[in-house]
C-alpha cells in the first residue's frame, strides 16, 4: 500500500516542526537557510509531491484548460473531427502539465454558466470555444468574466479574444475549380449549421467561385453533420429533375452517408456522382470508392490551439511581447481519390 | 468586467476581519452566530462562490473524475465508442458536479504514473479504467495506490477494484446460430486486440458454439480496431482459396471498412458475403446496405460506470451497505440489417 507522503512525515524526518517543512517548501521565510536546504533534500528523497490543491491556493492556478462541447452524445460519438481535436489539445496541455477538462452541454446558455462557474470556482485557468459562430455571445462573455479564452476557428473581426483559424475560402474555390475542370456543371452542397463562421465564410466562397466560373446556381443544403440529415438531403438531390453531377460536402460522416445513398440508388460513384469530403478522417478511406476530401491535420490544430491558450495563460514572457492575437494556421488542402471523375451526364 | 468576490470583499461589506469571515464560511468556531448569520447573508447577496482549490484543501476533494485513454489519436477520432462512452460518463458526473479529467497516453506505464501523479496532487478523486486486459498491472496499481477507481469490463475475478461490465459471450452464441440459421457454414472473424478481457471472452465463447453447431473451425484474425487492418484482413479472408460466406467484426469501424472491401473485390453484400458488425454506432446506418450489428446503448454504459465510481468515492450511505463491487449491465442484442441474408456460396 503506497500512501502519500505528507508534510508531517517530512517534518518527522527531518526533525523540524510542520510549520518549518512548509515555509522551507513554498520558499517562504521563517527557516534558516541551511534548514530550508536540509528539509528540500528529504522530502525529495521521501518522493514528496505538493499536494495540487494546495498549490492551486497559493499560485492561483487549476493547472486546467477548460473545453466545453455543444453537441450531441450521438453526434460526438461519430464525428471524428472533436476526438482529432482533443487528442492535439490534449497532448500539448499534457507536455505543460495541464489537464484537460471536458464537459458536454446542451445549450449556449448552459455553455457559458459553465464557464462562469469554472472560472469562479477556479477550475480551470482558460477555456477553448468550439464552433464558433457568425453571431457568437460568448466571446464577449468570456471577455467579460476575465476569462482566458481561445477560439478555435476564425478570423475574429473586432473580438476580446484571440483565434487560431484557418482560411475556410480558397479550399472552396480549388474544390470548385478542380469539378469544374472535370466537366461538372451541376454542383450540389450538403453544408453544415448555417450559423457557424466557417460555414457561412464557405457560403460565400463557393458562391463568388461559382459565379467566377459560370456555373449554375449551386444548390446548398445545410444540415447538423449527422448521417441522417447527409442521407437523406443527399436522397432528395439524386431525385430531383435536375440531378448534380457532383455533390460537395462539409464534413465527412455526411459524405461517407451520401455514397451510401448512391450505392442504394444505383448511381455509380465516380461514373455518374462525384463526392468531395471536408476533413479526411480514416473514414474516407474505408469505402468504395475512397473518398476524394479536403484533408486538414485537426490533431495539429487542436495542439496549436491549446499552445495559443497556454500562452495568454502564462506569465507574460520575458521579451514583453504579447503573445499573437491571431494565428493563421495552414489551410486545408485538396486529396483526389476515386470518388471523384470527369462528368459524363 | 465581471471580478470575483473575495473574502476580503465580504470583510470589508460587512465590517469585520477576514478571518472572521473565512470561520464564518467554513463553519468553523471563531465568530459568534449572530456574526456568522451576518456574513453569510453579506456573502449570498454578494454572489460569492468559494474558491475551489481552497474548498479542495479543506475536504480533500478534487470533484473531479479521470480518463486515461491508451489509443492513439487516429484510432480515437474514428472509433466511435470513445466518444459515446464519455459522452455518459461526462453527463452522470455533470448532474453530480464532477468535472472529467482526460488524457491521452502511449503505453500502460505512462498510464500508471498519471494515475500516481493525479492521486499525489489531488487532480482527481478517482479514475475509470478502460480496455480492460486479460492480464492487467493496472488493477493492483491503483487498488495499492488507495485511489479508488472502477474498471469498464469485466467480470473481474478476484479484482480489488469494482466492474462494470456485459456479458459478451451470449451474444456471440446470438450472432453464430442466426448465421447457422441462414445457412452458412464458413464464417470468419475480424476481432480485436488479442490481450483484452472482452476479445478473450468472445474467442472462448464463439470457439465453444461453433463446436456445438458443427461448424468449421473458425477463422480469427486480431486486428487493432482500425478500418486499415479491417480492410487489410478482410482482403485476404476474401481472397481466400476457401473463402468465408459470413464475415463477423468485432467492432464497427472494421466492418464498414470489410464492407468497402467487398465492394473493391465486386463481391456482392449480402447475396455473397453478410457481415456482421458490433457496437451499433450510426456507422452502420450510412453504409449501403446498412451493416446488421450488435447493438449496446454505450452511453448509458458510460453513465452507469461513472454512478459506481461516484458510489465509491462518496460517503457510505446511511444504510450502511458498500456500493455494488460488480454490475452487470444489460447485453447487446442483434439488429439484423441489409447486411446479412441467405447463403448462397
Amino acid at each position: 500500500m503506497t500512501r502519500r507522503v505528507t508534510i508531517a512525515d517530512i517534518a518527522a524526518a527531518a526533525g523540524v516542526s510542520k510549520g518549518a517543512v512548509s515555509y522551507a517548501l513554498n520558499g517562504r521565510p521563517g527557516v534558516s537557510e541551511a534548514t530550508r536546504a536540509k528539509i528540500l533534500a528529504i522530502a525529495a528523497e521521501m518522493g514528496f509531491v505538493p499536494n495540487r490543491a494546495a498549490r492551486s491556493l497559493s499560485v492561483s492556478s487549476a493547472q486546467a484548460v477548460g473545453l466545453a462541447l455543444r453537441r450531441s452524445a450521438r453526434t460526438l460519438g461519430i464525428e471524428p473531427y472533436f476526438m482529432e481535436l482533443i487528442s492535439g489539445i490534449e497532448a500539448t496541455l499534457s507536455a505543460g502539465s495541464y489537464g484537460l477538462t471536458l464537459q458536454i452541454v446542451d445549450t449556449v446558455e448552459e455553455e457559458m454558466e459553465v464557464y462562469r462557474r469554472w472560472w469562479a470556482e477556479r477550475r480551470v485557468d482558460g477555456v477553448l470555444l468550439c464552433d464558433v459562430g457568425v453571431e457568437d455571445r460568448r466571446l464577449d462573455y468570456v471577455a467579460d468574466l476575465g476569462l482566458p479564452a481561445v477560439a478555435v476557428g476564425g478570423p475574429l473581426d473586432g473580438a476580446r479574444i484571440p483565434a487560431v483559424w484557418h482560411d475556410d475560402a480558397d479550399p472552396c474555390r480549388e474544390i470548385l475549380e478542380y469539378l469544374h475542370a472535370l466537366g461538372h456543371r451541376r454542383i450540389a452542397r450538403v453544408a453544415g449549421f448555417a450559423h457557424l463562421l466557417h460555414t457561412s465564410t464557405r457560403d460565400r466562397a463557393y458562391a463568388e467561385t461559382a459565379a467566377e466560373l459560370g456555373l449554375d446556381a449551386m444548390t446548398t443544403v445545410h444540415s447538423d453533420y449527422t448521417g441522417e440529415q447527409g442521407a437523406r438531403i443527399t436522397r432528395r438531390l439524386l431525385t430531383s429533375a435536375k440531378r448534380p453531377t457532383a455533390i460537395v460536402y462539409d464534413n465527412d460522416v455526411t459524405a461517407v452517408a451520401g455514397l451510401g445513398v448512391a450505392h442504394e440508388l444505383g448511381i455509380g460513384v465516380p461514373e455518374r456522382l462525384s463526392i468531395v469530403a471536408w476533413d479526411d478522417s480514416p473514414l474516407c478511406r474505408l469505402t468504395h470508392p475512397a473518398l476524394t476530401s479536403l484533408t486538414r491535420d485537426i490533431t495539429a490544430y487542436g495542439a496549436q490551439c491549446a499552445e495559443a491558450l497556454l500562452a495568454h495563460i502564462g506569465p507574460v514572457p520575458p521579451s514583453g511581447e504579447a503573445p499573437a492575437f491571431s494565428v493563421q494556421f495552414q489551410p486545408a488542402q485538396l486529396s483526389p481519390r476515386g470518388s471523384t471523375g470527369p462528368a459524363r451526364d
